[in-house]
């Protein structure tokens, strides 16, 4: 396997983006594709394309194509796809539940194990398969579990974030409009709805055609 | 104003984020913060700060750091903070009901003037102060709106993708599982959940900390 440490953030970034492409070209019968029509399907440029799978030592041959079967081989290797990584889902509001009728499995390693909420109207319920327990056992229920999905309200981010990493979490999708403060070591990715709508409005007016 | 199309796209990126937590800080009555200060709240390291404020003539000055106001009315007018985007939200699920309850406009310039579903008995109802309409009456509705968030099931992302376009639409913020195709000049945010939180776990193995 290609040396992990030597790959750019940014091809890393692309990398989920290419499996599922794969694996759904792969569940259709395909054997090989053009980096043509990678780029049209998941809109990167074939340059990028052919310079990331480079990377991985994955280098196309003239009027054939990348394999398949050998691209998706790597792919899983090295995005870990035998191993489920599982994360838990904080708040189930209206975009916890949309995560958690979310069929993450199907193209991934990641399942969501169980979910956590303030409101005891909802605790006990089964939710896409999930149930939802009450946000103070947090501690007590959370074993065996990697990551969470944030999605509570911005004033208890930081506080419910402590509490996942004293519970050994390592990795946190932030859906709230918070910017939270974890130890090194903790990965955080953070998707503000209104930030990503604000960034949209502003290529709209100012990079009309991708760059 | 300096020239935006100098602007690199990951500094222009970065730019609502500046905006929303300056903004909060002059609420706060602050007339003054440092980059350093600027750094632990967006979770951006202060080198790329200064870098990206050079980007718009801003100089923080040592031992006073940047002025808060000053920043906030370059920003108002670099995001055109005072001409409001409509949007449209398509398809009320748990996702586009979860958008309808944001508040967009309390820091922002973009608002959701309306909303469609396929489904009958969500037309008519008014959810965060938003009419839900119905599909069919997309192209009859759609006037005075310049973007759309798409939370529509994956299958039918494209059909509609293409009604919008015929309307009008010239940004799209894209949240169903499908790789959407458009026309030059129309302008597309991805964001796949899935992919998020798979990126999420293979950054958490290999990429503990940012870099």
């Amino acid at each position: 396997m290609a040396d992990q440490s030597k790959i750019p953030q940014a091809t890393a970034k692309r990398l989920p983006l290419y499996y599922r492409f794969l694996n759904n070209l792969h569940l259709q019968g395909k054997s090989r594709v053009s980096s043509k029509e990678l780029s049209d399907a998941v809109k990167v440029d074939s340059a990028t394309i052919r310079r990331d799978f480079s990377y991985f030592g994955a280098l196309g041959k003239k009027g054939y194509g990348y394999n398949v079967e050998y691209l998706l081989g790597f792919f899983r290797k090295t995005l870990d796809q035998d191993e489920t990584t599982n994360v838990a889902l904080i708040g189930v509001g209206n975009l916890g539940t949309a995560f958690l009728h979310y069929n993450f499995t199907k193209n991934n390693n990641t399942k969501i194990e169980m979910a956590f909420d303030a409101d005891k109207s909802k605790v006990g319920q089964e939710i896409g398969g999930v149930t939802v327990y009450h946000i103070s056992d947090l501690s007590e229920r959370l074993k065996n579990v990697q990551a969470a999905i944030l999605t509570v309200p911005g004033a208890v981010a930081q506080q419910i974030t402590d509490e996942l990493i004293d519970s050994g979490i390592k990795g946190i999708l932030n859906f709230t409009p918070a910017r939270i403060t974890v130890p090194e070591g903790v990965r955080v990715h953070h998707i503000d709805l209104a930030v990503e709508l604000q960034s949209l409005v502003y290529f709209m007016k100012h990079y009309p055609v991708d760059e």
